[in-house]
């Protein structure tokens, strides 16, 4: 996490920054290098606009970024796919993809968001309707609530799209065990649903440009990239298809509020779409992990470490788009003028204001999310 | 071979039959002692019409064949499906599973002809559109001359049925890639959609029940055997649909006019349904394996083998339907009565007569072909 508060601080031009010498990065500068996976800091200044989560270096890698920023520089047709596998409630880890996609959206982006309920089915041995109930009314309806537009967005069930089915039957023809086994790890003892499962995905992907020849951006955590290779790989193997290689972009992970991951299987460790303002909810958040000091004398004489802090994380992340508000908490909270109790609190407020805005919204977004999937 | 005659022999009261002890029949007799099929003569007294390669033991085992049974003897719905992967010309080898479907069409069946386009596809490298014409203009323009009736005959193309595509979705998930390998022998190499094929072949034949809860049979080869098995396993496997696990039935093959394998792409080797009546055929017929003797005295005095003599076999399987001038031929030979000169030549008129009729009714055909797969 600590670079991204330095990035901030160098695009407004109060510090030097050096972001993949910090240790926490090795693994992802690792990726990076191996993989061939970009820095997205090395386009920042080409962006007219950069995503907040992009300035912060939250949004850290691409591969081909530049086909999208020459449409979006052009005004010229692009796509954005954006896959989910519904599992639990909502939390503010999935948020970000959301945030995401407004930014293409404001570009133009066609969008689309195939719902992966075969594999789902095939991963998980979840039905179709639950999938299907939970998409709707968790995901897409929270996808509305925080405002793409139901009618720019392309909303679709795998296991009832055709064109998508098909494309995956064409593409399974050149791809072996042994390639799927080697990025997936599947064995012998895999059904062959979940083998074929990742082919799905990579026809999510490719299949818009069977009808409009765009470039596809596919904006995924990192852990994703082995679909993306996968599927870039599988694009140039149909050349008679002339499919443009998959564009992609990487984010990291929220920590979960208690330190780990977060999880919707472990409500102490998220803050859920749903969540309501409530004593639960205060307390989940002011039992956060945060960077104070064993004492409130210390936390004053060397300042916090908001690098380690969950708090700082959900501002960073969620609550405060304002840059120069960010840089302000990370100078107070590193000069020791901030009190981890305080800031617990606030955040708290905000996180409030967010759930009772989005509650609103919510009623009107689930009428229209069941109608999209009708 | 040999035991047919015998069996027909027994059926006219004349002889006695040991069918399995035959020497040539030991690999069809431990594939069905290890796999459990039962000898189609043990049911032959109770069809009331058994098709004359049941009782000539051309089609000589079965799964479950009474459920067939019991829905022919009561009027019942049944269903029988029958794929078909084109490759080359269909030639006599290949008619006799239209024989077959023609028996059961009499008794008021459901046909589904499922086209395996994907299967070629995946497995052989095939085009669709190339499968397609192939598939329309040479096997079903064939089965049609033949007599199957176009409107109570369900032909489909894998590619466009999405209701098996989709059954194949939800079956893939209850059989894993060791099950394959050991079945099919598929290894690492082998593409994903080439290891899916099969699992298509099962909705093909199980998808019949979606919307018809009738016994189903599939006649076979008995190389077929294992799809047949997995079919079998994997009805069983899905309870909630209540699947009436597939009955078979197997067929011997047709043995090639030089003596080893009938096959397309051996033209010499094959009589096509759409050979022309010509000096070039009436060769191929005069040079077939013959079980004649090497020299005309020893033909007169030892008779001659028509267990090993392919015109007989050409008589067995698809010239001769009556069975007593079926004997009278195998007992003349025997006797020494017939030399296969004169034999050869009653053959070739034989299927000169065959192959004018069908070459007439074949154009009128085509056309309806063509509509069906519309």
């Amino acid at each position: 996490m600590i670079w991204c508060v330095f990035y901030i601080l160098a695009k407004t031009g109060e510090s030097l920054i050096t972001p993949w010498e910090v240790s926490d990065d090795i693994d992802y500068k690792k990726t990076m290098e191996n993989f061939g996976i970009k820095p997205i800091k090395d386009l920042i200044d080409r962006i007219g606009d950069p995503h907040y989560l992009m300035r912060r270096g939250i949004v850290f890698g691409h591969r081909d970024f530049e086909k999208i920023l020459d449409a979006m520089e052009k005004g010229k047709d692009f796509t954005v796919v954006s896959g989910m596998m519904p599992s639990g409630k909502m939390h503010f880890g999935h948020k970000m993809i959301v945030d995401q996609l407004l930014y293409y959206q404001k570009y133009g982006a066609d969008i689309y968001i195939p719902i992966a309920d075969l594999e789902a089915y095939w991963a998980r041995g979840m039905d179709f309707e639950t999938t299907r109930k939970l998409a709707i009314e968790e995901y897409i309806t929270n996808y509305i609530a925080l405002g793409l537009d139901p009618e720019k967005i392309n909303v679709y069930l795998q296991s009832k799209n055709e064109k998508v089915k098909d494309l995956a039957m064409i593409l399974s023809k050149k791809v072996n065990f042994n390639e799927m086994r080697a990025i997936y790890g599947f064995g012998g003892e895999t059904n062959i649903g979940h083998v074929f499962a990742p082919i799905i995905q990579v026809a999510d992907i490719l299949h818009p440009q069977l009808d409009k020849r765009a470039p596809v951006l596919v904006p995924v955590g990192i852990d994703q990239d082995p679909h993306i290779r996968l599927t870039r790989d599988l694009a140039g193997r149909f050349k008679e298809y002339k499919f443009i290689p998959p564009s992609s972009t990487y984010h990291r992970f929220m920590t979960g509020l208690l330190g780990g991951k977060m999880s919707s299987s472990k409500p102490e460790t998220a803050i859920f779409l749903s969540d309501k303002p409530s004593k639960s909810l205060r307390k989940k958040v002011m039992s956060c992990k945060t960077g104070g000091r064993e004492t409130l004398e210390e936390q004053k004489k060397l300042g916090g470490v908001p690098e380690e802090c969950v708090v700082y994380e959900l501002y960073t992340y969620h609550l405060m788009k304002d840059d120069r508000e960010l840089v302000e908490v990370y100078e107070k909270c590193k000069n020791g003028e901030l009190t981890c109790g305080q800031c617990k609190k606030s955040c708290y407020e905000k996180i409030v204001e967010f759930l009772n805005d989005l509650s609103e919204k919510r009623e009107a977004a689930k009428e229209i999310a069941e109608e999209i999937i009708k």
